[in-house]
């Protein structure tokens, strides 16, 4: 087996299709880097890149979608519902198998100062490749948007200037490459329409109003049904059978239970092998016990 | 993404290293197959190999081992506690990855016949390749082993005819192949240590005595705790959630839970998959959900 990471670049243009195309084009213009996957949404106007392969090559497509996106995207010019700070707007990289996050942190600063050099673009470190503990937050940086930050780079303050590269922003804005655990998005549907029961589970399973550290939740009604929306930030360390289990009992304490859930995207298998361990209490399982360990 | 199958020989030695090592090495000797595992039991006087790999490098491995077992096993001068009927005693052909069962039973069929043209050993096919109903059943093939089918098949008994070679049985004896689904052989533990409790929850589970259909389980007491041990004949039909589930509500009837679980040998990672899928309700749950998924 070799190292693999994954990538999820973000970028600001989600209408026409012809740009997209072209930077999709690039992204995928590597030998060892495949997309898997992207969408588009047009009032948002930003587009999402699933990318997977080995980290060099990764690396080498993800600075070729960088700079056809600089080539073809004017933040001037841009509207759009989705907050945005470059052409580019967001780059992490995501250990999948047999690289450390350390191993990724490493390989974000080297893109995020080749991407400086070589494009003449202002980039800011996140999450785990953050300089500063408050830039481990990826809206921390963004705030402002574009227009916030060219002005605060503008009159010099110090705490907005990028980790690499110009302390002014061009057309092309500026990108913020990290480093970050793979992300799990899913719904849970609750046997009731009452939207009400998805908030308040919500509100009691998510990190920021007490609840478990790693979730981001919100209740919602979709399609009759009471949904709680969930991004799992770190599955090795809020794993998705015990946010499950806590969603469950707090749906049974109004009398409610799951009727179903969906993964929006991908999902780690480790994370299923995980949620199997554990339900079926299989102690001990290793890695060696799965037959097709074998074949790898 | 190519054919995989399993196979797990089972030859009548489990005393002489020099034999056993010989006969190991004679599965190992073709590229493209891997013995993963074996393990010899002296009491039993038995050995299990564990192997995967190609189609056609399984089989030829295969051939190769029944050949290397016949030259070196005389059972006029065998004797171990398990039942056997010949030097080889049992190969099944198990579909583990992008080949179906009746691919599997076509290879079961040519390497009997194989076997039989090029060694002289009398071949019988059972469960999936089984040609008559009867012979679905391993037991009943082996019944009276090697001592009693031989008289069996010099007194003339239709009944016991092989499907392939010979009538009659020299030192080799006879080599039962077939084809049949991954077995999953596991415990669970109780938190008791009653082992009339165990030995009730294998009695409910099992299908021999009114439990689910692909199990077989019986309980006994371990290092202190009762366990119901248990084989999961066809996971696919009998999930392995499923039967820890029935385990557990059995438990509970007696006042007691589930400690832990236990894997004796390999599992398929899908029986993982679906038992994540089961318990988290992930109805849709699709393979190319799985990042990994991407990477084959």
């Amino acid at each position: 087996m070799s190292p693999i990471v994954e990538s999820v670049p973000n970028f600001s243009e989600g209408r026409r299709s012809e740009v997209i195309e072209a930077i999709v084009a690039a992204y995928s213009s590597v030998e060892g880097a495949r997309v898997i996957d992207y969408s588009s949404d047009p009032d948002h106007n930003r587009s999402v890149v699933t990318m997977v392969g080995a980290p060099a090559a990764v690396s080498e497509a993800l600075f070729r979608g960088i700079a056809k996106a600089a080539e073809l995207i004017d933040l001037n010019q841009h509207e759009g519902e989705h907050p945005r700070l470059g052409a580019t707007d967001v780059v992490p990289f995501i250990p999948i198998r047999e690289i450390t996050m350390a191993e990724c942190v490493e390989l974000a600063r080297e893109l995020a100062q080749r991407v400086s050099v070589e494009l003449g673009i202002p980039t800011y470190l996140y999450y785990e490749a953050a300089t500063r503990p408050e830039r481990k937050v990826l809206a921390r940086i963004r705030k402002g948007e574009y227009e916030g930050v060219k002005m605060a780079l503008e009159a010099g303050d110090p705490d907005r200037l990028p980790d690499f590269g110009p302390s002014r922003l061009g057309p092309a804005g500026a990108t913020t490459i990290g480093a970050r655990p793979a992300l799990i998005a899913y719904n849970i549907y609750l046997t009731t329409d009452d939207e009400v029961i998805a908030k308040n589970i919500g509100k009691a399973v998510r990190h920021s109003s007490g609840g478990l550290r790693y979730v981001q939740a919100m209740g919602m009604l979709v399609e009759g049904r009471a949904q709680v929306s969930m991004n799992l930030l770190d599955y090795r360390k809020t794993p998705v059978h015990r946010v499950t289990e806590l969603v469950r009992r707090e749906a049974a304490r109004y009398g409610v239970g799951i009727h179903s859930a969906e993964l929006i995207g991908l999902i780690p298998e480790q994370a299923l092998i995980d949620a199997a361990q554990w339900y079926l209490q299989l102690d001990n399982l290793k890695p060696e016990s799965i037959l097709e360990w074998h074949l790898k």
